[in-house]
Formats: structure tokens, C-alpha cells, sequence
């Protein structure tokens, strides 16, 4: 699967994107495939912690409904939960906002050894705050920069940032807050406040592509994946997990020690 | 006091300043004004917080015995603990190394309305680790600009950073080492492995010029001060302190309630 189509270079429009491009394959087929590949990164994962020199971080923004609950739940299953660390970041609190935009991130970034999903992150910062006119066009670009700095920071002692935003429609949208409505097992999810967020869909849509230009470096990339497909999102979502962890090549620790000859009571 | 002169700009040589500098003031003058000036810094540090907008970071870094803990005790004690919190940064644990060299260091920025002081810092990840060798050059170059780039984070917020090296020459390091040995309430503090680091003196001259010339910007600028008299080292510090937070001019907010005519009762 060629992933680079997906990544975001100096510009982006959003619109001319497919939200629900298959690249023309068959479901059963896609999810067969993703099960193999999680698979994949479940040895993958094992190799890391045991190295314990690298990490991992992706970070996952979307609209409302857009999919970062699912993906974490449907791309993370197979990966055992001791090597990964999800953090949602909701509204931040008083304490956090008497710091600087970064300050509550940072203590999330992953150890060496482990993965870490950011379910939302830092960027609601340039996204929503923006939005809603709480920061001005140049305070934005300063946070790009610090944010910038940051993932650069991060990448400096070996954590691999990779960034996607969940592509969706808006009627893809309006099917899933419907469908929280109709089901009882869903409604928990439904926030009335996400209509007011709709409402103001092409303000976000120009938010994200400046925040995503700005900030698609080597170091840490964006990806716009296709997301109106669940099982096409999740697959292409395990298969960048897949080739940066095969990119990392983390290797198991050579063993130091031969017991083979070892007597009880002996060091 | 002219402070400037004392503020490190692109070139540093230590040996070419003096250690035992007294501005040919008088000890018992210097400490009356000391003492005046401690009460100027109670007052603007509770405006400070009131205000609760701003915030001031002074990091203190110095050889051994260099008089970091007798700086904070002196020039901290008229101030409100309240408003204060000091972060003394010891050997980094296992966990802190599994993470960027930032990453123990950003949870205690000041929140605003707060004064911080950072009794050693991330700055000892350029010092001690470069003169041991645990760094090259090039990761200690990449440093100094992940380091430039947090401060400069920081100050976006509101943070005034404020570097002070406490300059003492190898005889008075050696006159209170002697001290420590001689003073049983002074005993606890003496180390042994402080030898090994004094025996590499010319080396952290080198290491100190390289970090302090390579991250003393406008947001975050270093001042060496002469700390061979204490006396003169707590007048140097306590009037930079003052003329930061002058220069800051935190106001106290004002009263949007009138309780003259409220009955009991009545919101």
C-alpha cells in the first residue's frame, strides 16, 4: 500500500481529499489483511519494549465522530496493553491553562520502550481555540513553531511522532451522531455541543489545513487518511503503525549470561 | 546597581572576571539595602499573584559550594512561601532518562502568578554530562537550541527566565568545602565525589562558557555574579529579582463588586 499518497505536504486541501476511497479493495479482503498486520505488530511491539531505546507516538485529531475512539480500540486490540499508553486530552483545566499550551502534554510523551496514542493532543490548541477566535493568527503561528520544536524535541532522543487526521464527510458525520441517538449502547456519546462544532465546519476545515501544513515535518508527519470507511481507515492506520515500526528495526537485547552449567547457591 | 555588566552576551571568559567583586561597596551598607530591597520583592511578588498573569522562573546553577542553597534561603526568605516554589533537580532517575532531557523539568514551570526557582537544572545535561564525556559536541549544540526553544516556550506564556551562574573562585570552593568538614551542623552537605568534580575545574570553565554564550537570549539571558562575598552575591540577585519584577509591573485586579448597601440575604 502506497501511504505516501496520504501524507501531507506545503499545501493541503481538504476538500479535494477522498473521505471514502477503498483504493477499489475489498472489504473481507482489507480486513483479513489488517488482522495479519496486527499481528505483525504485536511481534513488533515486543521487539521495542524489550530494546527499550526507541518509542512511538501517534497522535489522532478528528472532527466529532471522526473515529478516535474506534481507531484506538480496533487498531491497538491485538498489541498487549502494557506497551501502550492511550491519553485523551479533554478540556483543559484551570491548572493547565496557567501554563504554557504544552506543559500538560509533555509528561505524556512515551518512555523509551513504549507507544503512546494521543487521542486528541496539543493541536486542539491551534484548532479549536482558533476556531472559536480565543487566539489570533499570530499566536497561532507561534504555537506552530513551539509545536514544531516540541515533536522535534521529542524525536531528538528516538520517539517517532506520526500524526493523522481522520478524514470524514460531512454526511458521514451526520450518520454517526444520528446513529448515537438512535442507540441506547451509543447515546453516552452523543454531546449536543457537537452540533454547534458542525455548524462551523469550513472554519475547521481551514483551521486543520493550516495547522496541518504548518506542522507535516519530516520528523513528525501528517497523514489525512480516509476515514467514512472504518475497516479502510483502520487498515491504513496499522499499516503506517507497521512500516515505521519496521523502519525502527528495534532489536532484542543479546543475551549476556550462560546458566547452562550453573550449580544451585553458585553467582 | 548597573546589572548589565554582569549579563553574558556572546563571549564569555571566566577567568577574566572577578569572583570576589564588591563593587567597592561596604558590607554592612550592602546588607541594610539587601534587607530594604527584600521587602520591595514581598510586596511586587503579591501583586504577582494577584495579578495572576505573569510568572518568574530564576535558575541558579554553580560549581559545588557555589552557594545555590544559601542563595535561595537568603534572597528567599522575605518572600511568601506561598507564591514560591523552589525545584532542586537531583541525578536524573531511570525513568527520567528514558525520556528527553526536558521532559523532568517542564511539569514545574511556574504556573502564573508564580515565582519558581530551579536549584540546578536542565542545564546540568550540558555540564555535568559534557565534561564526563556522556555527550559529544554535537548532541550538547542540539541541546543548547532545544533549551533555547523551551524558554523561549516559556516566555510565550507570560514566564520571565531569569540565569544566574554564581561565579566563586577554586580557593573560596576550597575554603567551604574545608568548612563542610570542619563544621559538624555543615557536614551533612560535604560529598566526597565534589573532589573529582573540582579536580575537573578547567573543564567546566569550558563547559560553563559554551552553554551560557550558546542560550542567553533576550527572553532568557545569563548573568554571572561574583559569589565570593555572599553578602554582595544576595544584593546582585535580590536587585535582579527587583528590577524583573518592576519591569514587569503586575497589578493588582480591580474590585467589579460594591458590598456598601448589600443586606443580608440579598446576591
Amino acid at each position: 500500500m502506497n501511504l505516501k499518497r496520504y501524507r501531507v505536504g506545503k499545501k493541503l486541501k481538504l476538500k479535494d481529499i477522498s473521505t471514502d476511497d477503498t483504493d477499489k479493495l475489498d472489504r473481507d479482503e482489507i480486513e483479513a489483511e489488517t488482522a495479519e498486520i496486527g499481528e505483525q505488530l504485536t511481534s513488533l511491539q515486543e521487539r521495542l519494549y524489550a530494546e527499550g531505546k526507541q518509542s512511538l507516538l501517534l497522535i489522532l485529531q478528528a472532527r466529532d465522530a471522526g473515529g478516535k475512539d474506534g481507531t484506538v480500540k480496533h487498531v491497538f486490540e491485538p498489541i498487549n496493553p502494557q506497551g501502550v499508553v492511550i491519553t485523551s486530552f479533554k478540556v483543559p483545566t484551570e491548572t493547565d491553562l496557567k501554563h504554557d499550551f504544552l506543559w500538560r502534554v509533555h509528561p505524556h510523551a512515551p518512555a523509551a520502550g513504549m507507544m503512546a496514542v494521543f487521542n486528541r493532543s496539543h493541536y486542539e490548541d491551534v484548532l479549536v481555540t482558533r476556531v472559536h477566535g480565543l487566539i489570533d493568527d499570530e499566536t497561532a503561528k507561534t504555537r506552530f513553531k513551539h509545536i514544531r520544536h516540541f515533536e522535534e524535541l521529542l524525536a531528538s532522543r528516538g520517539t517517532r511522532v506520526l500524526k493523522v487526521y481522520l478524514h470524514i464527510s460531512p454526511e458521514e458525520q451526520r450518520q454517526r451522531l444520528q446513529d448515537r441517538l438512535d442507540d441506547p449502547s451509543k447515546h453516552w456519546k452523543f454531546n449536543p455541543g457537537d452540533l454547534k462544532e458542525r455548524a462551523l465546519w469550513d472554519d475547521y476545515t481551514r483551521a486543520y489545513q493550516d495547522a496541518l501544513t504548518a506542522t507535516s515535518t519530516d520528523e513528525a508527519p501528517w497523514y489525512v487518511v480516509p476515514a467514512d470507511h472504518k475497516w479502510y481507515r483502520n487498515r491504513v492506520i496499522s499499516e503506517l503503525l507497521l512500516e515505521t515500526l519496521q523502519d525502527m528495526n528495534p532489536q532484542y537485547p543479546k543475551s549476556e549470561y550462560d546458566l547452562t552449567n550453573m550449580a544451585v547457591g553458585e553467582l
